[in-house]
């Protein structure tokens, strides 16, 4: 079957990028036969028919090639036409396509590339935007088990010069699968006869490649280190993450987290920095939903247009009543985002979450309602305003608060749970949103509630 | 003068917390007649006693006391009693006496506390409760310009068994100032018998203890090191901050952020922990003081209350015009507010936001705007809503939203910068409170606006 693949069908395979036919036409072919078929190619060909070999597969090929063409393939990858093209393909055919790399390949590529290179490169490794894959590093400390102290020290001078940090150094086995990692300090405490393995307790913190980085951020919240080991699916040691990388990755989320939760996109960009159009694009499409969905409260204010005309005393009120609720539904919103975002609440405590916030909704609802219903009856002492059903009318801008901020505190602080279970950011539900949401419902609370109190007297 | 004061005048002095004499009275006595003076009182009143008087007097005096008297000195100011009598003063009280103590009494205080003795020390040393000298640890590696790197390895394996972390080597010089500061790399690769002297560039960073945590975070955003040296105001090295302890301070800066954005006082506590009662009065202060400004809403309602009852259809459209003032003032008050915290935008640059954010409430507004003036026409073609003036209304919508877009975006970016010029938090002009600001103006701007238009017509 192999003859009746020629270079010229490979080429325009690419070209057509139908890379599906590949994958099943070079299944049993032997490492040697497709090292050979691929020689011809260009090598930004080439490096794209080998990033979507199979595992296996390409780990064979690769240690077919002589160390230059290896180099040359490598180099290849960090090329943006060629990333251009893997990252074209559909996000299934990526995770069906791009498998991980042998460690053995990503640890040589990545050390060969410059830090530019390696951003590029990121993505045609088929690391995601948001992984651990996207922040390491391949520069760090690596000795055997079987060293002594002194030799580790040595190997240290001798090959750590481009390591990004020495707080830890990591033991591997011979196959370069993570077997320990050790802080400096325990090498460093060690008097120079010791050997490394009598150090090691085969207890180590490390990350996956393809974890997301806010995993990223709560291991190294708990485990106090500077540098973290990442490995590839089966514990092979490629890379390490450090501590500084993660300050940057803590501020970056906080940002995006509040650009949510303040109504807009997250702009990806300093405000001094990113350009207006894209700045107006990011901005207009939230306030966009946002006016669409608040429409809801044209219908809603339309339905009663009978009552308004009746009383218009009571369209006095509105912007206050739904304020209100508008206001305690970001404020419990955002606790419940926060603290999510932190880990401290998570979707198994949705049943506490809302027992307290039922409580605080009772509570900051009979404050407000009090000082509504005050607010109405001193005005109504003062200056006669509002006529002589002022006191029906405080009564029913106080229980309408009630319930407008009891419904505002609930809905706040379920709905990001709620989208949370949907596999969905819950800074999303931004707290203007569910302002959107409590200001609509809360115009029907507020007018149902007038109907039953005022019923007969000023309706 | 010396014989004028007694052991029972002292007593008496701190009973009745009269401190000022005391700094008055002692300005010119020996070290060795103010240590004889102190040491029949309890040792917590001589605690307090000794940490008011002025700093050099306060260094004379240590240096007379017997190491006994030093170590029993200095436990004592971890006792909460003693901080609790020396918090409760003034704040300008505490600025003008608690100099900060010198260099070596502090670390040997710190070193001789546990970690929770050193939190209730750390108000006593004057040390703001967002300050460095709150993060520090008196645990760190230093050594000396003379040192070979072969005794240096050996000083450390000796003495660094406390060290916090290992990454950074300090070098002081006989007086206990610091003069450089090392990468434990540097020492690593060196060879030997080089002398630390040869690794000095006499260039480091450093922090004061009394500066601002957020300087810490931007120092070590800049230095990419995993810890800083802190130092008193005359350069003498007392403690090192690592990084993992600004991870957590990014954190619990963005969570107070957020959490203000979100309409709250910052809970400072875990949400699931927090007390009910506490949660709430955090909770119903900002609620109630955006209570209290929405109020005003009902106020600027009441004066156009004929115009309502003429009109009933613009009532209707009130919360739709000023969520959208609302909305688009809390998206550009979090932006700025963010951007600040980041560093990103500056007092001075307030000239270039305002450009900024008056051609993007421009942009924003128009964009509101005709989406709004489409769907009063298309209503109105569809279902004869609104009535003969359709057009006149949809026009008024349309031209109040640009110009609500326009000044809910003008005072939500101008906002955080003025109340920055005012020395206040930024972040306290939540985003709720820009909403309630632009409610408020908003139904000026709408109710003039329909004055303009509909005089003649519908009003």
């Amino acid at each position: 079957m192999q003859n009746t693949i020629t270079t010229h069908d490979l080429d325009a395979l690419v070209e057509a990028r139908n890379f599906n036919g590949w994958r099943e036409e070079t299944r049993n072919w032997s490492a040697g036969d497709l090292a050979d078929l691929l020689e011809p190619l260009s090598v930004e060909k080439e490096a794209i028919l080998f990033r979507l070999l199979p595992r296996e597969q390409a780990a064979a090929v690769f240690s077919y090639l002589s160390d230059e063409r290896q180099d040359g393939l490598l180099k290849a990858m960090a090329n943006e036409e060629v990333a251009n093209i893997l990252n074209a393909m559909s996000p299934d055919d990526r995770t069906s396509f791009l498998e991980e790399l042998p460690a053995k390949v990503i640890q040589q590529m990545l050390s060969l590339l410059s830090p530019q290179e390696r951003l590029v490169a990121s993505q045609l490794l088929g690391y995601e935007e948001d992984s651990v894959g996207r922040l390491m590093t391949p520069d760090f400390v690596r000795v055997r088990s079987q060293f002594t102290i002194a030799q580790a020290l040595d190997h240290i001078r001798r090959y750590g010069f481009d390591s990004e940090t020495m707080s830890m150094v990591y033991v591997i086995d011979e196959t370069g699968r993570l077997v320990d990692d050790l802080r400096i300090r325990q090498i460093l405490l060690a008097s120079p006869e010791t050997y490394i393995s009598d150090l090691m307790d085969s207890r180590f913190a490390s990350l996956k490649a393809a974890d997301n980085r806010e995993v990223a951020v709560e291991a190294f919240k708990e485990s106090d280190l500077n540098a973290l080991a990442v490995t590839d699916k089966e514990g092979f040691l490629i890379g390490i993450v450090t501590v500084d990388d993660i300050l940057d990755v803590v501020e970056e989320e906080a940002t995006e987290d509040i650009q949510k939760i303040g109504g807009s996109e997250a702009l990806d960009e300093p405000y001094m920095k990113i350009s207006f159009p894209k700045m107006i694009r990011k901005r207009a499409s939230w306030l966009v939903i946002l006016f669409l969905s608040e429409m809801l409260t044209a219908t809603a204010m339309g339905r009663f247009e009978s009552e308004i005309a009746k009383a218009v005393v009571l369209s006095i009120f509105v912007p206050l009543v739904i304020s209100s609720g508008g206001n305690s539904g970001s404020q419990a919103s955002t606790l419940i985002i926060r603290a999510m975002a932190l880990g401290e609440v998570h979707l198994r405590d949705w049943w506490r979450v809302m027992h307290r916030e039922l409580l605080s909704g009772l509570s900051l609802g009979s404050i407000l309602g009090s000082i509504g219903f005050l607010r109405i009856m001193i005005w109504s002492w003062l200056f006669h305003s509002y006529g002589e059903h002022a006191f029906l009318l405080a009564l029913t801008v106080a229980i309408t608060l009630i319930g407008i901020v009891l419904w505002g505190t609930l809905a706040g602080s379920m709905l990001p749970l709620l989208l949370r279970r949907l596999g969905v950011d819950p800074a999303t539900s931004s707290a203007p949103f569910v302002a959107t949401l409590v200001d609509v419902s809360g115009l029907t609370i507020y007018f149902t509630v007038a109907g039953l109190i005022l019923r007969g007297t000023l309706l």
